[in-house]
């Protein structure tokens, strides 16, 4: 995947304690300046101190923190998420399952519902030694995993998904007619871990008050249907509850066991319009290049499209409207407009803009609205850790 | 790129005509009931189909086709588009133009005003023996790629892009005085070999009377501006103008010598909703599994969310708007909510699904929005021709 630099040098000592195979990352030294746009840059120092953050949240309440890898889906941000934890991980494809198993990551929850043609799969992951815990919401797929997996001779580890706030998926908390009738059927071939949610809904409520109601929701749904099921007869002992919001937000995790979280790695322009990090906490950018102005309209054309942004608009409900993405220092420059290759920034208000403060080849750097949506569009990060003269490349991956 | 698949047997006899290099698809006897998914699908016959009946729009009006290879990302669609042609090409990035030229292509139109970081790249291509074509739209940029191909003694063949229907990036077509203050700047170490447009502007002209004026704008702007380039004592050889919507509907091509178009290859819902192809023309979907149901909101849950089929609401100002994507077969069933790994399927006006219809397990086909955005979500295509029992894999690449 990566073409054009060498594998080579040794890792600088800094970044020893976030990376810990030391022939993993690719040491370029390559300027910044020179980097050809657009590409994703990475500031190791910005997603060191979100890592902190989210570390010292969950210490605060005493709870596990199970990272989501979705974000990233990177070896080397993911050794600096689990640093300190037991080593559980979330992970959102089984192709994120089959990287991280291969780097060392072994008890790992696939946090999409589980759908029968990847099965083959989860138990190839199985027998390879992975403690691969699965979710599901109905009867159908319950008794689909079961049979599967007395069939292959396994015992498969799920969590009963729970519609915590009526945004996507999930049993409703209080159906324990569903909740029980779901345990009976993976009592034979399967093991019934506990209960899981996603408080998605996080992502409609600005503000701590807001948000803090949203995780109350995540812990009050999963803590009773994981106590309706042990009143049932069935252990449950994991209650597992998260998203970036909720998580730094909650105030109380009673019964809670564990938290799922990932965006926090590097935050974004939605996580900022929420108010659940600064705009200066954005820890990934697109670097991209003036390429044209067009005087009369009071743009300038820069080489990143949607194809290097993402067609993410998560900021366009907010009171702050970022476009396709904030440049980084200016905060009245957006990406007004992207097609493929081709980003169209300009002041926010339409007002003039003096296109000789960018003249061609300017070097800007875009925030992303949405770094999941953002980072996914690239194939590797150009890490800055310790000055723009020496960027290290981590390699990304993609797909499923 | 594609793991999980034997390298291997020769390819059917029907696919000899569109894939020239019998080594490079990769025939894998797998059935799209096994396919574990989100997954790319691809109808060849439908990409045929697609392909040849805008090779007959061009032939109805003697101009040369250079098709824009920004769609597809795959060596085997390439050959299928160029075949006939005198082969010159268009890209996005110059990763299309690593690419493609390593599988033959000699003559490419880098599309995208020209960084003056990317130069290092297009030299080392040059000399390779690429013949790459760039193109600017200011002073500026002339200056930085004369002095380049000086420095480099290179000399770099360029395009002046012109803005016909104001929509993005270009000099205006009238603007004598820029046209050749460029062509002068350029005149010592670059080449000057034409004039380029792109009519954008067409994709928000639903209808064959107001996309066929936008084919006028682009024709009229381009022979304009070469006519006052020539008029100067420029030679303009290359007059290139080109979108898929008006390259199928121009009515008057006097000028051109060229077209350039991409996403004709796949169509989709967007190129549907403005009437430039039917809803069953379009060659490529995303095969995804149901793997769950909320039956009190009318909602089936999919595997295939953004990541899948990519954030693009191109529909969105359309008369219909097909939310994330269509599925196939269901003229009322839409994706209307994506979250990374999940998409929501629910009837378009809200009412009632009878979801016993969609068991768990169903696969579903998601016509897609923007086949460029959805088509860079993924890796490689499942090709199906011939039957769901012989999937073909051809990879497809992205990045830069």
């Amino acid at each position: 995947m990566i073409q054009g630099f060498g594998t080579g040098a040794s890792m600088a000592g800094r970044l020893k304690e976030i990376a810990v195979d030391a022939s993993a990352p690719i040491r370029t030294h390559m300027r910044l300046a020179d980097l050809e746009t657009p590409a994703l840059l990475l500031d190791a120092a910005k997603m060191r101190a979100n890592i902190a953050r989210m570390n010292a949240a969950m210490a605060r309440h005493g709870v596990a923190l199970r990272p989501h890898l979705k974000t990233g889906k990177s070896v080397e941000a993911a050794r600096a998420m689990i640093e300190g934890w037991p080593g559980g991980v979330t992970v959102s494809t089984l192709k994120e399952a089959d990287q991280f198993f291969a780097a060392g990551f072994r008890d790992i929850l696939y946090a999409v519902g589980i759908a029968p043609n990847k099965l083959p799969h989860v138990a190839a992951l199985t027998r390879r030694g992975a403690d691969l815990s699965l979710i599901l919401d109905s009867v159908a797929a319950a008794e689909a995993v079961a049979a599967f997996a007395r069939a292959e001779g396994l015992t498969l580890p799920v969590l009963i998904e729970i519609d915590s706030d009526r945004h996507r998926a999930g049993v409703a908390p209080d159906d324990v007619g569903l909740l029980t009738a779901i345990a009976s059927r993976l009592a034979d071939g399967a093991e019934l871990r506990g209960v899981m949610t996603h408080g998605g809904g996080s992502y409609d409520a600005p503000g701590a008050d807001r948000i803090a109601a949203h995780a109350e929701l995540e812990r009050s749904g999963t803590v009773r249907a994981a106590e309706a099921l042990r009143a049932a007869g069935f252990a449950c002992p994991v209650v597992s509850v998260g998203s970036t919001p909720t998580a730094l937000f909650a105030r109380d995790l009673t019964g809670v066991t564990e938290v799922r979280t990932g965006v926090y790695v590097f935050q974004d322009l939605v996580m900022a319009g929420l108010g659940v990090c600064a705009v200066d906490d954005i820890a990934i950018s697109v670097a991209a290049s003036v390429i044209g102005h067009q005087p009369e309209r009071g743009w300038l054309i820069t080489d990143a499209g949607w194809m290097a942004l993402s067609r993410d608009r998560g900021t366009q409900t907010h009171a702050i409207d970022q476009g396709y993405g904030l440049v980084s220092g200016h905060d009245d420059l957006i990406v007004i407009s992207a097609n493929q290759e081709h980003g169209i920034v300009a002041d926010r208000h339409g007002r003039p803009l003096d296109l000789t403060r960018f003249p061609i080849g300017t070097l800007l750097r875009i925030l992303p609205n949405h770094a999941c949506a953002t980072a996914a569009q690239h194939d590797r990060y150009h890490v800055l850790d310790g000055g723009e003269d020496a960027l290290q490349v981590w390699p990304r991956f993609g797909g499923w």
